[in-house]
């Protein structure tokens, strides 16, 4: 759910994410959301239901975020693939275009 | 908006995505698209310009297709570097592992 609300967070509204945001970034309980508000845990409740749903709802459409699992996944085995190669090749004028990719994998990871 | 209709599609109406397919993907025209539906050309355009501020907005608040076209130039870069590590490694062994890496970068190719 937190990868959920990076990915489609801007898709809800400004209450809707802040409260997602505190309940799986945060770790607040809903109560605790609830309190400062002075809204009940059930209406906290009731609008994270309906973001959750909206985000759901939206991950089954697209696929974006499988997708980009997908390219992280990919991005692993490229660079264990390539650190064979390396450990294989004995040029060691070629380190600094090993890294260069490296750092390129790094930028395909999630988050 | 043929890109933006390829990762967003399924968040429009099945009259939106069918319209902006047409138009976008198939180069028919307004009246080519009204005409056998019985429907002006204004309210085809009408309704795919509800549907291209929907796939402009979407984009605008999350930036996915931003992010997977980097990618794509990323993936790129990669195989540039990775094609001159191979021309300077004489070793015939290692050219299966290269491939193998061509293609999975393949993968990460937009479309």
């Amino acid at each position: 759910m937190a990868l959920l609300l990076d990915f489609y967070g801007e898709l809800l509204t400004e209450k809707q994410k802040e409260y997602l945001d505190l309940y799986y970034n945060e770790d607040f309980s809903l109560a605790e959301i609830a309190r400062p508000r002075g809204i009940t845990p059930q209406g906290v409740r009731d609008l994270t239901r309906r973001g959750e749903g909206i985000l759901r709802d939206t991950e089954t459409k697209t696929g974006l975020l499988a997708r980009f699992t997908q390219i992280s996944g990919t991005a692993g085995e490229i660079r264990e693939k390539l650190q064979r190669i390396e450990a294989r090749t004995g040029d060691e004028t070629l380190t600094p275009l090993f890294q260069e990719i490296y750092r390129d994998l790094e930028t395909l990871d999630l988050g």
